[in-house]
């Protein structure tokens, strides 16, 4: 087990798939299967969505239901915990290096204020302002800036700061975390680093000491004022398949220090509006829908810019039908259109021939407007005394109620 | 400038001189004229001993008039920004490694004490308990345990308690503090840090991340609780002449970051009792004089361990006389005896054989001994209270008066 949670994935295969990184073989698809074998993890089969439901008494959710968080670490292990009545929190994050998040940022949001609603379990959300300080060369206030504005994004998405504490490590590291920093340090080589990361000599030191930073939230000591005597509580970090290697690592150190391995639950890359070949590139604005994003830039993007399967001409459309399988306004409403059965009918109609790409797209456009404008009016209530009572290192007495 | 400072010493030279090893070529003396013209700093001369004098109205320490402290970095700025009434700040530290401190740990402290009166000056100590953390395998627990020890043997120097400030690593660094880190850290890449502190790619990245923590307390920015609005402030750092890569970096990366470069004045190691091949070894407790060592302890050293240059019968030294570039006693006296004539009295009547060696023995049995019982005395007076108010992080409203 251990061997396999510390073999490179990037010198073997030829996709290429880090925090840093996220291409295909020759432009393609990611294969998801192969990450899976590569990474070590474990698929999420139809029995972890069933058990979810049973445990927490409510539908899961979309992206739970849908595949779009296919694979975990020892989720199985958390939920025999609860099962047994033992409670266990999340741990997310967000590198803070622009302004405005598109919707692929949202998704672990979305899909972390769910778990924190059906399990009632604390979560800590860390911005990695010193990260974006080092990799993106930002200044340090130009990344504590970023860093509350993106909270404010983060705080949309609903979370209940009865139970939630959003942190910068600007702000936050020292003592029991700095501590816990030190103890994973420790425990790493520098030769390891570059066998997981790609590290070179002429990278900088600071890449060099960033993955203790966001290792140690995975442990509970890490937040005294949270989890004091509660070192045995077990933590789950939603996230995106890209951040694997940075768990990979802290799974190996935990026990050698004295702590639970972080269990992972690991979603699939949001496609870019051209196509599935990896992620989203924050630098090319059409690639990808925006929370600040107006109805008329989501149409226009939608129309101009989704890579669909649908035929040449209606002619054509109307004989073959169009292929789901590379169509992004299926794949996004796979991700945000909640009502099953109507997704079910598209699915059939669009790809049977008689649902053209226009009238699919229209449907999108609609759902993606209505999301992204209930974002806005929800991050326009977002006030700055909110931010701070969210980041303020205080007790949560109630947040395991 | 920059390149001399910037070249690794290490690999050119047969004399290995780092924060972790000090040898001399064949087991011989360190060269240290080689050494300043390796490092790139500059001789300390009579003239800064005159001009301190001068400066300070008081007469220069033993140890400046001595060439104990032989070697400098920028010591001439901090002297003429202090002659144009800009003071400055010192900064020194400790790695709590083991609980009894020997006379070469007090060496900086008893220097730095001195310079904080004369110029009147604050002045901040770092303990790196982190450091020793991590390379001495200790707890995390065990290290801040050394590094209030520690800091007893400390304040029993006699440090101004206005105008001083103590911090372990392991409470302080976060804030302010982690921010300068990150700024250094980004400035400098992997293969350097190799290139100064040959470290190999099996180290743990806690040796690689540490440097920056070492460099920070050189900028006025890291301590915004005693320097806030005084970014400009100089700093000038008394240690041993091993620390010197360490300073070597911070000083290329000070300007990069905006900060002024920290000055050093450097010290000679203190001989182990065997004779000047080095620093004296922790490992060997017969190897140097401990503040805890008994009155009995320290006769039975000196007589037993000290390399002298005494002939072997007294009928060949009252001959030859003794042999005083090699001989301990002297060595020590040269660190240890304040009064100038009596030091000067002995060399001559020893070194023409009129004086014995066990008279010199004696003689450095009675300076010790006074030293020890005066620490201990002093040691034994500072209570807890006093180390949690040298620790305490507070503003020190009259560090300049």
């Amino acid at each position: 087990m251990e061997k396999v949670e510390d073999q490179n994935p990037q010198q073997e295969e030829d996709q290429v798939v880090n925090p840093w990184e996220v291409s295909a073989k020759d432009g393609g698809k990611i294969d998801y299967d192969k990450l899976i074998d590569k990474f070590g993890c474990q698929r999420l089969d139809q029995s972890f969505v069933d058990r979810v439901q049973r445990l927490t008494s409510r539908p899961p959710h979309v992206f739970l239901r849908r595949g779009v968080f296919f694979a975990h670490r020892d989720f199985n292990d958390i939920l025999d915990a609860y099962e047994r009545g033992q409670k266990f929190y999340l741990y997310t994050g967000r590198g803070p290096s622009s302004e405005a998040l598109h919707l692929g940022h949202l998704i672990p949001f979305m899909f972390t204020k769910y778990l924190q609603d059906a399990f009632k379990v604390p979560l800590v959300i860390q911005l990695t302002d010193d990260e974006k300080c080092m990799w993106k060369n930002l200044s340090v206030e130009e990344s504590q800036r970023l860093a509350r504005e993106n909270a404010k994004d983060i705080i949309a998405c609903g979370f209940d700061i009865s139970k939630t504490f959003i942190f910068s490590d600007f702000d936050y590291v020292g003592g029991a975390f700095y501590k816990n920093m030190v103890k994973v340090a420790k425990c790493v080589t520098y030769n390891k680093v570059v066998g997981i990361f790609g590290f070179t000599g002429e990278d900088h030191i600071g890449k060099v000491s960033f993955p203790p930073v966001q290792a140690v939230p995975s442990f509970p000591s890490s937040f005294p004022h949270l989890f004091s005597g509660k070192d045995d509580l077990r933590c789950l970090i939603p996230c995106a398949i890209d951040q694997d290697p940075y768990f990979r690592k802290t799974r190996d150190v935990a026990p050698r220090i004295g702590y639970h391995k972080p269990a992972l639950i690991e979603s699939l890359f949001f496609p870019a509006l051209q196509g599935e070949t990896g992620k989203m590139s924050a630098s090319d604005p059409n690639s990808a829908i925006y929370v600040t994003d107006s109805a008329k830039d989501i149409k226009y993007k939608v129309n101009k810019h989704a890579f669909t399967g649908g035929q040449e001409t209606i002619e054509k459309h109307r004989q073959y039908g169009a292929n789901l399988e590379v169509d992004i306004p299926i794949k996004y409403l796979n991700f945000f259109l909640e009502d099953d059965a109507e997704l079910e009918h598209i699915k059939k109609a669009y790809g049977a021939g008689r649902m053209l790409t226009g009238e699919v797209k229209k449907r999108l456009i609609e759902v993606l407007t209505e999301i992204v404008e209930r974002h806005r009016r929800a991050r326009a209530a977002v006030t700055d005394e909110m931010v701070d009572a969210f980041m303020a290192v205080r007790p949560l007495p109630n947040m395991f109620d």
